[in-house]
């Protein structure tokens, strides 16, 4: 039996969740490949506080990760360091080695995928990067190979466990964003910074990764349109169950006549709909097909052990290929070739949007409100305003019917100067396509 | 440009789905691959009657399935005849030409894939059948290579759309099944004989197929416990909702300490879940791993669309790994060696369950039941009666605390001689460790 040699850079939440799989179940890794998966190196600026698990025998520890990647017996390199700066040192590194790469890095994939799989693709070696989005669910080989002879025509996604966690929780409990933001950062959910968390960014990031693996274009995360949670309160959930709805930050990807049109934002979707059922820290991927209709994938959206899973699992099959004497010379992403994605607004889409305002009561509000719409040539589909005790900060909400994102920024823009409004009425699209 | 070239045995359903996908979807499909894939040969016994879509060009039609095999060019067969007949003899002959084989036969897979696979090894030729279970959702590609660095301990799925279908309309619709049953005969959901949806045989072989890549072990359908949704009726869904909790006809599959315990089996599962989302002709398979946590997949059980979409991707895997020059030589199944199945009882699990009851009503009827029960030391945990008009052929549910199988049919089997029973009690076991 040969065995396949791994080396290791990196081994913070991620690259100690690998090696410990890789520890632990080795003899099922082993029975399903035919042959020992070894690391053989590892590598972390504090790896002589590191302990090894026994089981895995010799084990070159070094803080250099040159050293890893230059070692004779390294085949595979998993750079598990993340960021945009060495990570990518070490990919080019190990890709001029000759050597395999699997990596869940998904800020460098969003950002130089392509160009770092063009090099992969001409060195003829192996690239993987199942962990790079949403650790937990294997959505790359789904898209990669699982579904590859479907037409994909929407991708809607929740991608961020932080916010979703947030968003389900006020859901629960009627608590404030802040509130459970700082618990939250209490208990290691969330990071000291929260913004690439509720401001979008991550999921973002992961979009990026998502549509190019779906549609074959080459996206840039920064074109991609984003809002965060920072804005949605309890009051918006009654709303939104009052319209038989809930609140997700929603990462949609959807081709239309007019292109490709992507966009993070909060957004209303039915409660009758499979994604409106995705509670807490997890992740799910709705996709629709021209032929294979809508399939659903759900699961952990990052952690040590989902995270290491993918990260293993990308082992195995970069193993297997290795020993089946073929590197893959596939593209990571799904179309051999990509081409070159030019942004649509997300404003020439029509749907339904949702308007909270938040207004110091007085006669001919509701008047004067249903005066800008209609100069906006909006149609007001309903008024609903939940029982209240107060004539100050009074909310309510109008849902319209269909209409393009500009015409609902333009009256938005216009409300805003209305001396009745304690603050900017929040809109919010209704993803009735779901 | 290469191409690689494809013969497909069979035009039916699947045959005919593959075949249009293939040719509107050849853009993409060489977009995606780099290369095209050809039709250069397909077989029907009634193939004078079926028209070509004119964009695959020459292609040679036969009704009989050695040219298809033989033919010099073609280097994949699709098998989607079906059943484990002639199907058997395609895909041997096939491997003896040294052609890699995709197939959609959930029959054939279930009940030989093992020996199928050794074959194919030692011919070096490769082997693909995700259309062969949950047509429409990459439960093989997940399973495979997704997560496969996980150590999976228990899978649970809704592996019969038709069964899923009716169950969901007697839920939304509160009619017996028998009169949905026959609806769905007319409109083609279900077979004139419904016996392979209605009774579980069907989710059984899928099972089968699922349990041994999950789990590395041969297993024959006929090992699994099976019983179907015959005995099912409006009325336990009424109970059920009372208790939170739905029906669906469950597939599950669980590691346990006495070894792999299969059943496939209509059960109570939390309304909560997202298992319990799944509606109509919907299939889903929802994985716990020991590192990953919960995954959950979800998508069309069947239709010449969707399971196409898994034909036709299979095709491409395969034709990349041709043009790659390596054949896979690697088992369809997760692991390199799959152990053998030694069968274990499902009456070794403890869980708790549902007992429905029809009774002329007497007094002391649950006296006399109470004390069954507790003679098989089963606690009783709540008793529920909706309100009824009529003390002939009155319903109500008695829930037990976990207990084992063997004590609950030990009691049922008494119960059953009562003669205040109109039937025999019907005991389902309640899911909740979902």
């Amino acid at each position: 039996m040969q065995e396949v040699r791994v080396g290791i850079v990196g081994l913070g939440n991620v690259g100690s969740g690998t090696l410990g799989i890789l520890a632990e179940n080795a003899a099922q890794i082993t029975l399903k490949l035919g042959f020992r998966l070894k690391v053989v190196a590892v590598c972390s600026r504090s790896v002589e506080a590191k302990t090894m698990p026994p089981s895995l025998g010799v084990v070159l520890k070094t803080a250099d990760w040159r050293e890893v990647v230059a070692h004779p017996d390294v085949q595979i390199v998993a750079e598990l360091v993340g960021g945009t700066g060495v990570a990518r040192e070490i990919i080019d590194s190990a890709i001029a080695h000759g050597k395999s790469v699997v990596t869940a890095n998904k800020e460098l994939m969003a950002a130089c995928g392509p160009e770092i799989w063009d090099r992969a693709i001409q060195a003829g070696i192996n690239l993987a990067m199942e962990a790079s989005v949403c650790g937990g669910i294997p959505i790359h080989a789904v898209l990669r190979e699982g579904i590859s002879g479907d037409r994909i025509t929407a991708l809607y996604g929740i991608l961020n466990g932080t916010s979703n966690y947030i968003l389900t929780e006020m859901e629960k409990r009627g608590e404030p964003l802040a509130a459970i933001l700082t618990e939250a950062q209490a208990l290691g959910y969330a990071e000291a910074d929260p913004s690439a968390d509720i401001d979008g960014f991550d999921a973002r990031s992961k979009l990026a990764l998502l549509a190019a693996l779906a549609f074959g274009e080459k996206i840039t995360p920064a074109d991609i349109f984003v809002d965060g949670i920072r804005r949605i309160s309890p009051m918006d959930f009654q709303y939104a169950h009052t319209l038989k709805h809930t609140i997700r930050l929603v990462g949609a990807a959807r081709q239309t006549q007019e292109g490709l049109i992507l966009s993070v934002r909060p957004a209303l979707i039915p409660q009758s709909t499979i994604l409106a059922g995705v509670q807490g820290a997890y992740n799910a991927v709705w996709v629709k097909g021209a032929y294979g209709a809508d399939t659903f994938y759900y699961g952990r959206g990052a952690g040590p052990q989902p995270t290491g899973v993918a990260v293993v699992s990308d082992l195995m099959r970069v193993a297997r290929e290795i020993r089946g004497g073929s590197p893959e010379r596939v593209s990571p992403f799904a179309h051999e070739r990509l081409g070159e994605y030019q942004p649509v607004s997300v404003t020439v889409q029509k749907r339904a949007y949702y308007l909270r305002f938040r207004v110091d009561d007085r006669p001919g509000i509701i008047a004067k409100l249903a005066g800008i719409l209609a100069s906006k040539h909006i149609s007001l589909d309903s008024v609903l305003q939940e029982p209240c005790n107060t004539k100050h900060d009074l909310p309510f909400v109008i849902t319209v019917e269909p209409t393009s994102e500009q015409s609902v920024r333009d009256a938005v823009d216009e409300m805003a100067r209305l001396d009745f409004l304690r603050e900017a009425p929040l809109a919010l699209p209704m993803e009735t396509a779901l």
